[in-house]
């Protein structure tokens, strides 16, 4: 992965002033850059590092004149910062499709097929029936069920566990230890005080362009032909539970450790902070904003904001919030007034007698 | 995995009514059954699916008398639900138990013994003197751990790890990522700021009939001879943590994400919300209800339901809760009333002067 | 692993009562010792046990009488305790280290150079370009990543993944299923409502005598060069989430299930309860201490105590929780006195009708 400036230049369609021949390995941030690495300048605070830095070429706006001498080559474009976005992501690409071809031993179960430029690494292992697609990466360690079908440029990265019937999109990435399509937590309690595991019979849809934490759980629907199903573009971060039957909405994104309970159903594009939890059978309206470590236990409306647990909404609750923070001052305040109706009762009665 | 309707028939103890040779490979519902499925109807109000579904035989009630034409066979029986949930349970069971024999490769230690119809999957560790009961299926990726024991019909999911010393029951399912027998977390801090490590020399046992979700992890009890201990019937779910030297009693049920801290003992048929925390070295009561996201401090009474963090009784923390509601209200009446005392006094006062 | 009481004698500078060519494979508590092990005695009310143990050697205090006859042998020593706790931290670190050599299938990729006396379990797999130092200990099914480095003396328990570009200090334990370097949580808005991933370069550092629980997950800084840092003689739980960029200062211990949001530095010697939760781009001062379920908002001073969610001083948050319990009753009275004020007001107010 070594390009020189001028291809640099060429992607970003950017005017080189410098040596366009001189070859580039690396990206930095300006101040920490080394020979042989791209940097960029966008905000004018940073001017200060172009004149030390070490980079080999940084990327500039069109119109930078330099108020000292410098020595690295530039490359002039309209937004620096869109420019080096655009190499940082072509670089990630590079590096998370690298790897490719078959590393030993692996395994690979009865009538599976897979598509082009796949990689499985070793330890992977694939049961029966599993379609894979073109320009999946497998890393060590990954366990893939029985007809499972996973679609083109998807990522499971060490130690992903896929139960049998899973359906992952396209352009999807799963982090490490993440477990998908476990059992849901259904058991019918018996006479005697035991419990009898209700079979979890149905499987788990990721749709396109999901990305999953790592040590995430999602748990399989419970009957036959029902799915728990991850909608297109959402975002869960590490070590997050999904309970069985859940749908969670296109475009919704949910922080780390937070939970959602059997058969609820959660909008598209909601924002969910970190330790969230929300009870089982609810319907959670689009666009709903939830802070971290809130309770939701029912039903809300499109775009409210809620917090504490059990959450409402969240203005309401900062001024309950607020007057929680002063309740020893309450009390006090309570108890001077006490003090004084019973005086004026005192006093008010007195001539009575 | 195919059946005849009379096969069925027979296990039901119900009734054919149409061809019993018919071949029955699959479970479904009855609004989306297809050929060659089989369905039940049981509430009245799905009776309309009956006259359309695609199903070849549907489980009714032995006194159904069909207001149309219908094309499915029909198994007549005392209770259809319970007929089909018997099924189910008979699919799953099968399902479960269907791997049998060792893929390669896979690893056993010395001096390890195992049962009749096992299943070793690929990748799957087994250590040293480990024993290894009849009909234990060990998925790819199990590490077990030296001297561990697992007794009949007990699953092991892809990636569990059983460190050495773990002894697991009879008829155990345990998820995908689970951990077992890690070290406590035991630290005795130094002069100098830093802390030591405690050995931690226990293990876990884990009795019978017990289900632990995936990602969940067990950690071991501190010293030699000690266990953390999940008692019969226990169900645990997904992403808990269970502390060194913990107990859970008999048939207690915890939801996702709970942790109990270490060397408290759990009572039995307690039934526990998600996202609970229990402080360490407590008790806690049997039959004893705690709400999702409680923190639980200090012991209690059996039967108690519990709520709030720190937790306190249900019923008493809802009645603080519907005030804390309504504390900017509370405030505004404190502050109106203030003023009309200050008013009183101010006019009482007055006339003295 | 066995040794003669001369020899453990020896060890902790004591001197024999009995016979010191008595062998001794195994450490126990005085009430539950059995023949062949050693058990210590320091605490008086576990003296009658002495009368009673059957334990071959008993280490004491160096002026202990048996009042009655007893069988163990003795070890005298200064104390007891201290002796033990030598002891077992001895058998323990023989127990962790006793592993060597390399089990096969296990993968190595190519220029990766590994030291004296580690231990690679079956399955395990190395990436490219790593440097495993001396005496590392890695477990079947643990993932090395390219480019990763491990210092001397590092045990990974199995199922650890470490993604490519980790630094892992000496003396570090990190517990089963534990995931580092995975990517950072961030996306960037679309017009369309969609979210880019923003990919994430940088890598995770782990300082020496770090431990780590099981299925914790540490993800990888945004930026290259920039890294996640976990300083030396940290402490982390199970299940914890440590997002990008974040730096845990050093000595910091931090209970199961909690987890810290981006960029946020925790200080030094800190002690953090479980299932907190820390907000993004906050400073934690040293010292500080956390309760469990808390969740921290906004910067804080040294050797401060928080609670609450959102949290606040601990004493001030008692107070506040105090009169929570309390808010039924701070209704009441406060209805209470409406009706007196109003009363009051009538009656003063009448006269002047």
């Amino acid at each position: 992965m070594e390009f020189t400036i001028g291809q640099i230049a060429g992607m970003l369609g950017g005017e080189v002033k410098g040596d366009p021949s001189a070859k580039i390995n690396m990206l930095a941030k300006i101040q920490d850059a080394k020979p042989g690495q791209i940097a960029f300048l966008s905000n004018p605070k940073y001017e200060q590092f172009i004149y030390s830095t070490q980079a080999s070429v940084v990327i500039v706006k069109k119109d930078f004149v330099p108020k000292k001498e410098i020595t690295p080559s530039l490359i002039l474009v309209e937004d620096p910062y869109l420019s080096f976005t655009a190499l940082l992501e072509q670089y990630h690409k590079m590096i998370n499709f690298q790897k490719s071809g078959i590393e030993q031993p692996s395994f690979i179960g009865e009538s599976s097929v897979t598509g082009e430029n796949i990689y499985r690494g070793a330890f992977s292992y694939i049961g029966a029936n599993a379609k894979i697609g073109n320009n999946v990466k497998i890393y060590p360690h990954v366990f893939i069920g029985d007809n499972v079908t996973i679609d083109d440029n998807t990522i499971l990265h060490s130690g992903v566990k896929l139960y049998s019937g899973t359906k992952v999109g396209k352009n999807c990435v799963i982090h490490s230890g993440t477990v998908i399509g476990s059992d849901g937590f259904g058991f019918a309690p018996q006479a005697d005080g035991s419990y009898k595991s209700i079979p979890q019979l149905g499987n788990v849809i990721i749709e396109d362009n999901v990305a999953i934490g790592g040590n995430t759980v999602i748990d399989c629907a419970t009957m036959f032909g029902d799915s728990t199903i991850i909608r297109q573009g959402v975002k869960l971060d590490n070590l997050i539970q999904i309970a069985h039957n859940v749908e969670i909405g296109k475009n919704t994104v949910i922080a780390a450790q937070s939970g959602v309970s059997g058969s609820t159903k959660v909008g598209e594009s909601c924002i969910i902070g970190g330790q969230v939890g929300i009870a089982g059978h609810l319907v959670i309206a689009n666009r709903t904003g939830i802070g971290a470590q809130s309770g939701i236990s029912k039903a809300n409306v499109e775009g409210q904001q809620l917090f504490g647990s059990p959450a409402f909404e969240l203005s309401k609750w900062l001024r309950s919030y607020t007057v929680f923070r002063k309740l020893p001052d309450v009390l006090d305040r309570l108890g001077d007034l006490e003090k004084k109706v019973k005086k004026i009762n005192e006093s008010t009665s007195a001539p009575s007698n």
